[in-house]
């Protein structure tokens, strides 16, 4: 994982059409001629088209910087108006694009929340959640081929893929625009977006907040992520409360104090509720311990957010999760107005809308 | 299976939405603000709402008593006619709507017949046949965390599922209408629907029908709620035909009994046959006799209709079969207009447009 | 497979409704009141249908002759204008129209093309995967009594099938349209369509071509429909260019000298691309050799299209695979002009597009 930052990639307003590959040429000039060279919006076909979204492919957290952020949290929470306040017929926003779901492995969760974010927008999609079949294990195409032949047949790319850089490698030859929907033990960008945003929504604010990440901190990309880009923000402060076995790892923590940003580990869950404006609670993954099932369920049991817990969180706070959840939030805690994590599963339909009609669209 | 009737299921006329589930209260409010107080239909958004529809969620037979039924079926009936004259452009009545099928088992029959019920009406659906794996077996999420999580993503839900009891389950968490379509041993409530359907219609009546059940009447739920169902008519009388081994259970026999259903067994089906208005023929299931090969080869070869069977029926009777068959209806009936089987196929899915309308527009 | 024309299946201009069997009649009733017996083109719930098409299933290539596929060309062209042409909205050709894609093995390339293309003229889309377990595997289902079931739920039925012949039984018994998305060792019609509308598309012309087939002659399906299709037009002349073990089979070169059409064998793939207008290349199967791997290793190697060979290749010239590829043709080959293989998987979709206009909506 990359520590230093990448804020904006994809071309700059200076771009030359000639400059491309020319497999995306004719794609840009499509948008180009879509959106308009003056950067305003304009209407072309009943569609209204904006200003070229900065990122052209959705590949990895450090791509997003505070004000690209505050920009895509701004979308969000349009979509949020559309969804919550549609009446019959819904919006027509990406009506005649096509959405390939290309999935080398399953996420039945991740891959509704984006069909639903495309499907709520108007727009079509095209599923397939055994792309290993598809192409390289059984006849052994390569994914560049593979992502050539989908481009063909659709306007944008979802991908999860089993291995780290798959997303990158289909975004080197793809002429539409790819996000990257988890690819193994790498990045799962539109995660630790909507965990952002959920904070935000929540709690009113970023800058200043004082974040409890809580259990496994050493292999959750989650919890990771959202480190990452909360160190864009003023004055935040992290407190890691994990087994031994699962501690955060240094990584973070250096990148965490060459940005300024303090933090510090705890043994006592109920003091960090006590301070936090957002406990961030994640699940001990049991494939991570192989077959030392002991030290698995020594871990597991360590920090339960329970009713206890939640009866010393201040009354602005939130608890949140990336699910699924086992024991680890006890289901007494659900009803609490401050058990943010389904509204948090639902802020991933809204920043995958966004995410969606911003590569398509524009602003 | 309760022999007590339930008939209405859901919120009375007089509820009152501070009464309801917090998680409930912004569903109904919603629901409220479409319909309008006066119960009369209005037009909200270019969508005509209608009164509220008695029945919140869809999940066992007994929910619905005579009046009920026929108000369904008149709607199925104007299904039908959209279905069957339409013309390039269809019906965008649920155009904006999203119905995620939610499926623990494959059943690719029924999973097709709503989705196409939901696109004939202009909605648009989230399809998952490998529910299992999104959830509660790979990583021990609960049935109702997956519930809140997808009803996130759609406005109704349809559910199979391989425990008996499951679409309760799911129904006591959800904000959105849950359909059962087949939770394990027990309740399949639409196929039952659209058999009670597809008599009146090829019949033109219910009370005073005479029907003749044959096959596995031991196991097959079609057959056991059918009877419930038609208990509710007047002077209608049971002949029951089954090998020994699968024959009706008492429960059944107690229960039309007490509402002074008539019954009897018989042996004979070229008999029952002649005097019948329906006969219903059913599967033996191969799955239910374990290695008894013998005992099922007997059961199964016993009643067989066949052109020797369709040539005593009355010219108005009907034969019918919830599908798939083997060899318990011969092809060579196929051709005969009494042969009404495909037709009754077809009828599942003018029930199901009937059943997604009600759910999501009311009457 | 036949070597006698078979070009125009389905109904003569002059058949009459009460011949047809009753399951057809009411489709074909549906269909006229939609086209209006003049055969002109007339408008009907605001979508213009056309005069029928004469092709009522797509089931093999020996259904086209000439002048049909000229018909069926011109409107790929026209679809072509409609997917690079359009702006936010798209087509809503086929809006109303349901296709079911019936795979009885899993086929995600060919099934995302034909669903892109229904999806890209405003259609919808039921799909199954594994309707091998919808029906006959698991409980005995004939394919008949499927096909009787899912065309109650769809207005048009693609079918990808592991036995050959299976697509033509299909049809026998449907009320809608059945497209042969592949029958085992059979027939892949709109694969060799899209084939021949690619050299057209890429050299302009059908007539005087010269064509170098290469790689495994004697199991790809492709070549040899290729050699059939291709043998409609005047003053064609093949090379065939394959290892011994997959030479090409006696049938095809029969045919092709009955019909006066130059062919030759050769060994010299060099000489061969510097004279020909196009190189069809094709993956060598390594399931045919089954432990014969050295075999399959010799025969792999031999023939593969490198820089070396485009360099000879007139510049009129154009190289095709029907993909998936290995590496019969190197990724360097990719950036020539010539290489024509992804843009021939998106004619694909163009064809595809084309034949459900024809099929649902006449010419």
């Amino acid at each position: 994982m990359e520590v230093a930052l990448a804020p904006r990639q994809g071309l700059s307003p200076q771009w030359n059409v000639d400059d491309l590959h020319p497999r995306r040429r004719r794609w840009q000039q499509r948008v180009d001629c879509r959106v308009g060279f003056s950067g305003a919006a304009n209407a072309s076909g009943g569609v209204m088209l904006g200003r070229k979204f900065e990122v052209e492919h959705v590949l990895e957290a450090q791509q997003f910087d505070r004000e690209l952020l505050e920009g895509i949290f701004g979308v969000a929470k349009e979509m949020e108006a559309i969804v919550e306040g549609r009446s019959g017929g819904g919006s027509t926003m990406l009506k005649g694009y096509l959405m390939a779901t290309l999935f080398y492995e399953p996420s039945t969760r991740t891959r509704l929340s984006f069909e639903s974010a495309m499907k709520r927008l108007g727009g079509e999609v095209l599923t397939t959640e055994n792309a290993r079949e598809f192409s390289s294990a059984a006849k052994g195409e390569t994914l560049e081929d593979t992502i050539r032949t989908v481009e063909g047949y659709s306007d944008i790319i979802v991908m999860r893929h089993f291995e780290s850089g798959a997303a990158k490698q289909a975004a080197a030859v793809s002429s539409i625009p790819v996000i990257n929907a988890g690819d193994g033990p790498g990045q799962h960008p539109t995660q630790a977006l909507l965990d952002v945003y959920t904070i935000q929504r929540e709690t009113g604010r970023l800058d200043g907040i004082k974040v409890g990440l809580v259990g496994d901190l050493a292999n959750g990309r989650t919890v990771r992520s959202l480190a990452y880009l909360l160190a864009k923000y003023d004055g935040v402060k992290f407190y890691f409360v994990s087994p031994d076995v699962v501690k955060m790892k240094d990584d973070i923590k250096e990148y965490l104090t060459s940005k300024n940003i303090e933090w510090e580990e705890s043994k006592d869950l109920m003091e960090v509720a006590s301070k936090c404006d957002v406990i961030y609670q994640t699940r001990i993954q049991r494939e991570r311990f192989g077959d030392k099932i002991e030290l698995y369920n020594q871990a597991r049991g360590k920090y339960i957010v329970d009713r206890k817990v939640v009866d010393v969180l201040q009354s602005h706070a939130v608890v949140l999760h990336p699910l699924p959840r086992l024991d680890e939030i006890t289901t007494e805690v659900d009803v609490d107005p401050r058990a943010a994590y389904f509204r948090q599963a639902k802020n991933g339909l809204f920043i995958r809308m966004a995410l969606l009609k911003l590569l398509l669209l524009g602003w």
